[in-house]
């Protein structure tokens, strides 16, 4: 999706690929094979660009670190990526920057997950690291639940963001692109449903009443300007009691923002570019009065919906499908589905039927 | 362009370039280099595609023809690319179809020229064969004049096609995609601007009468089933007193419907890779009240507007900048620029102030 927006500003990257059958390689002409994780791959890869950027968090940060002090231009800095690497470095970075977050507790041993479950019976546990896009994110219902999932968690040896179960009012969303200079656009605060951790819905804009819209606004703002963000941050925010909640950040284009590139004047994935170049930024406005984004992910039949786009297509003729190429493995996110509606309810429905005539999962009461 | 479309449909495209710097080439990983005018190019091409269309007309038809009859599967058929590849054949179609078309001569001879220019002293003169986006069209004044450049354009033994210089009330253009089914969809009327043949702007919609809109869409239609087209049809049309004729058909993407890859819910590109894949047509309506697209064209200086990025970014954050890579040679095509606004007038102000902001050549009044 970056290879997209790219190529009509005329820029042209080169892609870090995993393997030779990355989603980027299949679409892009410019790519090598390498870890994101390795310092030499990384190191040679990033004397042949310009200016290095990320689209996942899975790198290896020293690496960077190093890299960076040889001189290589990387944006966003390995600074800002450390802060965000870790949901409990996270966690403890956006309370000292004055934000307002969930109660949480660092749990490294079982006992303090049962303690955890004492204070708080329904308990949300996350390993600080190694989840991605929403997986790793469990659930448990006292104690004993508690202790046994904890117990199951920590054999990785990463200790847990720990937190009580929230009543949600709802999830919401919002997306910065902040330029070298501190030059900013905030996209609208999105609404977002998600279903076991994983994102499966993002309605934008999210109708906020007014003092709420700009909360979310300057949270984004101040968080990103905190972190010294170069390129696309995202925040997830809880709404509790008509209090919002800053529950994550990512530094990087983000699924919550996939909507823009069919809704928004400029898209995420544009901007992005942008920023990280240090080129004037885009207007982040919504094209439409309303639009929705629902994620393709694979059911456990794993049907590909590139077999199915035929009936996809003609379920709507004003939906956007998004196929990212992948293999579908149960629960993988393999596409999306953009529509622009007059209305973000409309937009939902109509969006969650092309996904089920894509054969995308489909969880009950969604669609 | 195409390319751009296809990713998010999971439809993988291989190009036939005519040169390892094609723009093409410069942004998708699957590419040979080979002429449409070699049937032995075509032929091996045509062996390892699906499906296989065009995006300009500069091919060996003889070769299609054969490939074709081999078993291979083209969209357009050669039988409709036939049938608009030469300015005099086209325009006979076009009347033979029954549809207006301006006053017109076929022109072998100098004397033949002269003759036309005593009957229309203002004459417009185009090579039958050869021209490709506007260039090829020659403007005279009286049968001196006629007669000269006649004998210029002659010499490469292509018959011209001659009409009167119209006073038109405007130029007008509109895009069909059509499947192998029949089944169509068209896009909205446009006005269009031409500066010495050439196409500077496009605005949409284009602000018809009822009666007018809807007798260019009865018109497209009925050129598209004629044609048997599959794929997408521009037509370009002339308004004249309110009449309209119908002056060029093209059966591939058109540059007076780039302006749909920001503007439309479904790019004309899009729904020409649906088109050819028999896949249901997507929404061609306006994602906004109006938008205008202008071409960016290298002046004199042939300055690179790769160069100018910033400026043009910065010329207006809600412009829509698309440059395709090309080297600029003076009056060359090497980028657009897309407003989408509450009105064409405006929007079309907008896209001028980028175009000269990237360092695009402005004909006088234009901006």
């Amino acid at each position: 999706m970056l290879h997209q927006a790219a190529i009509g500003l005329g820029v042209r990257l080169r892609f870090l690929a995993d393997a030779a059958d990355d989603a980027a390689v299949q679409v892009a002409p410019d790519w090598e094979v390498g870890s994101a994780m390795s310092d030499v791959d990384l190191r040679r890869f990033a004397a042949t660009c310009g200016v290095v950027t990320f689209e996942h968090e899975v790198v290896d940060l020293e690496g960077l670190e190093d890299i960076e002090r040889g001189g290589a231009v990387l944006r966003p800095s390995p600074a800002t990526l450390r802060l965000v690497a870790d949901k409990l470095g996270m966690r403890r970075g956006v309370e000292w920057a004055g934000l307002p977050v969930p109660p949480w507790r660092q749990v490294k041993t079982v006992e303090q997950a049962a303690e955890a479950a004492e204070l708080w019976p329904e308990l949300v546990l996350k390993p600080a690291r190694g989840g991605y896009d929403g997986r790793g994110v469990f659930i448990t219902a006292g104690p004993e639940e508690a202790r046994a999932t904890a117990e199951r968690l920590l054999t990785r040896r990463v200790p847990l963001l720990v937190e009580p179960r929230l009543s949600l009012q709802r999830e919401l969303a919002v997306i910065v692109a902040r330029s070298p200079s501190g030059a900013e656009v905030v996209y609208d605060p999105v609404t977002t449903v998600q279903v076991d951790g994983q994102c499966r819905q993002v309605t934008a804009p999210a109708g906020l009443p007014d003092h709420l819209d700009r909360r979310v606004r300057e949270l984004a703002s101040k968080a990103a300007s905190a972190l010294d963000v170069v390129g696309l941050m995202a925040m997830e925010l809880f709404e509790v009691d008509d209090q919002l909640l800053v529950n994550e950040l990512a530094v990087r284009p983000h699924n919550t923002g996939h909507h823009t590139i069919d809704a928004a004047v400029t898209s995420q994935f544009e901007n992005h570019i942008r920023a990280v170049l240090d080129l004037p930024l885009g207007d982040p406005g919504l094209l439409a009065p309303a639009a929705a984004m629902v994620n393709v992910i694979a059911g456990p039949d794993c049907s590909d919906p590139r077999h199915r786009l035929a009936a996809g297509l003609a379920a709507d003729p004003g939906a956007r499908i998004h196929l990212y190429g992948k293999q579908p493995r149960a629960d993988r996110k393999i596409g999306h589905v953009i529509v622009c509606s007059h209305d973000a309810t409309d937009a939902a429905r109509r969006a969650w039927a092309v996904v089920e005539a894509l054969g995308g999962a489909v969880p009950e009461g969604a669609a």
